[in-house]
């Protein structure tokens, strides 16, 4: 795993406006807010993408984070957010170590903007991907 | 806390595409996917937001989104994707029961596109807003 930055945040080389941190977390503001309070979370485990985080590290996120939500909401005095998660360049990851942006919205104007194309789901084609991804699950 | 569509499928009034389940915890494929494999991940617990989430059911759901996230890939062979979580009306929440999307990328014309209005952080208010932020997070 190479260095990202966050891996020199971590490491105390490079300063962070920090808001909590526990043995497996680190959480602080976003130098490049989308709103007032936008808040970074991540492991200390140098990770690039969700699916490679380990249950302990997973779960030490997990149980935080609604905490963390509740401390940016009071913070902030915003009541709706989104909690975003990004993992890989296409799905607009740009620093490759796993951080969840917690995003107060204040406004349609500001924090995340979504577009989404949704459409219906196939029967036929449900059946195939429940089965896929269910079997994935018991590997 | 009002029912939703959620508690139903959780009850097992309303049929759904089954991926996973443990104690706390039920993935399923959602019927209005923006991309092939689009699942959803909801706590058992009827919360309308992550902020009023209890520690236990959210370390569940954390422990369990990484290996959700692999089996979605594995299943669909996208390597890149999106977990977003919404919480409020004005940030796009629609079913007010907790969910977690996981939202495979294939192009840059399927899946999530975001609007990201990125500013820069002023010093004088991060300073107040982290000491606000830890503050709330020590109570």
């Amino acid at each position: 795993m190479s260095q990202t930055i966050f891996s020199r945040i971590i490491a105390g080389e490079i300063p962070c406006h920090k808001v909590y941190e526990d043995a497996h977390v680190l959480a602080f503001l976003d130098i490049n807010p989308i709103s007032r309070g936008h808040t970074l979370v991540i492991p200390k485990r140098a990770v690039a993408q969700l699916d490679q985080l380990p249950d302990e590290d997973a779960a030490a996120i997990g149980r935080v984070l609604p905490r963390l939500c509740r401390a940016v909401m009071r913070a902030t005095g915003a009541s709706a957010y989104n909690v975003l998660q990004n993992n890989g360049a296409l799905a607009h990851q740009a620093v490759f170590h796993i951080h969840f942006h917690i995003i107060p919205k204040f406004s349609d104007d500001d924090g995340l903007g979504i577009r989404w194309p949704a459409g219906q789901l196939d029967a036929e084609a449900a059946k195939a991907l429940t089965a896929g991804i269910a079997a994935a699950m018991g590997r």
